[in-house]
């Protein structure tokens, strides 16, 4: 998972420790599975659509109350923006109480906290986006859901070995926690909004993670993240806050109206909100998303930003551009992947996709902060971090494409990111 | 490449930087071989075996002067060890310049400095070790040798897609450099000899890495590095040195019989010298070699030591060590490989070896200090650090081994190192 250049040294919660409880709802058989009861998870499917309640909710007369640590993981993403500490415990209820009240007592509204509508906009989302992509596929997403009793849990949903996706993961994650002290000076740097003489503050964290690698060599790999984080003071009103995200697309074989498609629906989004979003964030993240160590792109880019707050924008504007980020992402990929699923290819091309696949390990595992943290971290859940990892990969030594050729263009284009729009 | 749990902020010197020159002489025509023309890769064959005077040298009036700038690469390794400053122009001759005056006045031998004897001693093996992988394999290495102006350079020898080897490279290095004061002061931890007083020294590194990638999964992966290191005074003077090193091994598919073999041949060099070595630097192995986000070793070891000085032995008995251990090699794994190589597998079981293939890659990328210290080192010749990762590799979702399976026993053997002998 990727994340933005911040905060390099801040430690991070166990979120994905030996607490948790998993709940798993395979729909598609795969030979691993079979082992999976070790690692505490159940496989069985419960009736012939377990997961028909997860994909077509019901009204119900405890919704919410059932709901309340159906959080979602985040992988390395939001590891890194967050840390734990001593929990201090205070008078007043933590947010993570208020919002157990909040949510018992009815719907999530637009006058509920942002931490409440961010969070049911993320699931909401993420099985909008499952959906779309089963469609795309034809095949069914495994799910696994898991709980944090510190507050919080995660959604995890991966689709291995489909008719289209080699490997497609899509995360949601919720996470209630405390910041230490050191973490809070750190991150004043860019929130001047948080108090620096408390010993810890409450946080919450959200977000939503993907990365889907397609089979067919002609189709482009994506990875998309959007998250918002925030924290409380001792009586639990909202302190700092802010939005964090992006969304690229990393092709074998690259087709220019696929990248200007790409990215022209993305810059809609992000005019939508302000004219200035595109050309920074575009920047931001050609900047990130950098393979130093082979002075070429990860992939042709997108859009990324962190740290958003209200000194960009109020919290109201932010929370609809993070929306329509995210709204616009079936729109940006689907007619691509449509165009390439199918597309014939060559034994070489589909080497070249798996030697392109190594520069995506390279730099998920070598220059992606939130991965290395996150493995770092002791207890952290491996396997959804990992997720962003292609299902297979490959190492040739000097290997170098031929001249004139479109592998050697496309290495053109990562050495010197393009305008696209 | 790997490297000991040392010094993790020094600066590194650009040695394999933008100045050196390749002369390449491939003995198989690879298809990406066709494209190196671009990266001033010449892969001509010159006659019909252009390495036979590599392979073969024979005596000539000006040996020694050819072979001057014929140092080999580290990639990682040493890298970690070592790096560079602004170069200080003393009035006495730098080492490197003696050791090219030593080296047209005749032969190295017992009275030549440690430098010129190691790098003799390294690139002597470096040729035996090919010779008795082509002979396991059948199909011969790729030889690039590359200068290094500044003084030394390497020979990195890979043999790709081999009949036995999916991917096995053989480096040899030498590097002639200056160290910065901060860097002379993070090493006198571990060497009091170091001056503290001093703005830079000059120091000389030689090394020989290998990492084997087998086909067959039934045999194992191995790697090894042995290194010397030395610093020298204003007047040219050996002043602190050190050796370093280890092999390991790292098997898909446990055969106890291969293991305690491994084990055995390594205890009986290293008991050669000391008693102590075999168990102290077998634990040292197990804790280096570790992937710590998964609680598993990489591999089932072997031993890994750094930082052997003076205080250890005197310079002569650890040369003697050095020697006998990389002379342990081939009769270490041999036996090995060549039970193993042609033994009939399963699809399911090349599917493991994969997936062992994405844990190897995940310790090189993510903990071995070298490995990321190089790929973050500007200049840095990639392709002979990443040598080392597999030719193919495979990431699972939520893998785990069937109970009471073969693949399980590796695990259980993984998570608690074994004693072999």
């Amino acid at each position: 998972m990727e994340m933005a250049p911040l905060r390099p040294s801040l430690r991070i919660p166990q979120f994905f420790g030996a607490h948790r409880s998993f709940t798993s709802t395979p729909r598609r058989r795969l030979a691993a599975d079979f082992f999976n009861a070790k690692r505490g998870i159940s496989n069985k499917p419960q009736n012939s659509d377990p997961l028909k309640a997860w994909r077509e909710p019901k009204h119900s007369p405890w919704p919410n109350r059932i709901r309340l640590f159906l959080g979602v993981p985040f992988t390395g993403l939001i590891i890194y923006s967050m840390m734990t500490g001593e929990i201090t415990k205070t008078e007043s209820p933590t947010i993570a109480e208020k919002d157990a009240l909040l949510k018992r007592g009815g719907d999530v509204t637009e006058q509920s906290p942002m931490r409440l509508r961010m969070e049911k906009f993320i699931k909401q989302h993420q099985k909008q986006i499952v959906a779309g992509l089963e469609k795309v596929d034809g095949q069914k997403f495994q799910v696994d859901t898991w709980q944090r009793p510190e507050g919080g849990g995660g959604i995890t949903c991966v689709l291995q070995d489909g008719n289209v996706f080699e490997k497609a993961g899509v995360n949601t994650s919720v996470v209630y926690g405390r910041l230490p002290r050191a973490a809070i000076q750190k991150m004043r740097v860019n929130h001047k909004a948080l108090d620096p003489d408390v010993e810890s503050v409450e946080f919450f964290a959200a977000g939503l993670s993907m990365v889907l690698h397609p089979s067919n060599p002609m189709a482009p790999t994506v990875h998309l993240n959007y998250r918002y984080f925030e924290t409380a003071d001792e009586n639990g009103k909202t302190n700092a806050w802010w939005y964090g995200g992006g969304c690229d697309l990393t092709p074998c074989y690259l087709f220019d109206e696929d990248a200007i498609h790409f990215h022209k629906t993305i810059k809609a989004a992000c005019d939508k909100h302000d004219k200035s979003y595109y050309p920074r964030f575009k920047k931001w993240c050609d900047e990130y998303f950098n393979n130093k160590h082979r002075g070429e792109s990860r992939g042709i880019g997108g859009i990324f930003f962190d740290d958003l707050d209200e000194t960009e924008k109020d919290q109201e504007q932010l929370f609809a551009f993070a929306q329509d980020c995210l709204s616009a992402f079936l729109p940006s990929y689907v007619p691509i992947i449509n165009r390439r699923k199918n597309m014939p290819f060559t034994e070489r091309e589909k080497q070249w996709q798996q030697i392109r696949r190594g520069r995506y390990v390279e730099f998920n595992l070598v220059h992606d902060r939130g991965t290395a943290f996150g493995l770092n971290t002791p207890g952290s859940r491996v396997e959804s971090i990992l997720m962003s990892l292609p299902l297979t990969a490959r190492w040739q030594y000097m290997h170098s494409p031929e001249k004139g050729s479109r592998e050697e263009r496309l290495l053109e284009v990562l050495k010197k990111p393009k305008e696209w729009v």
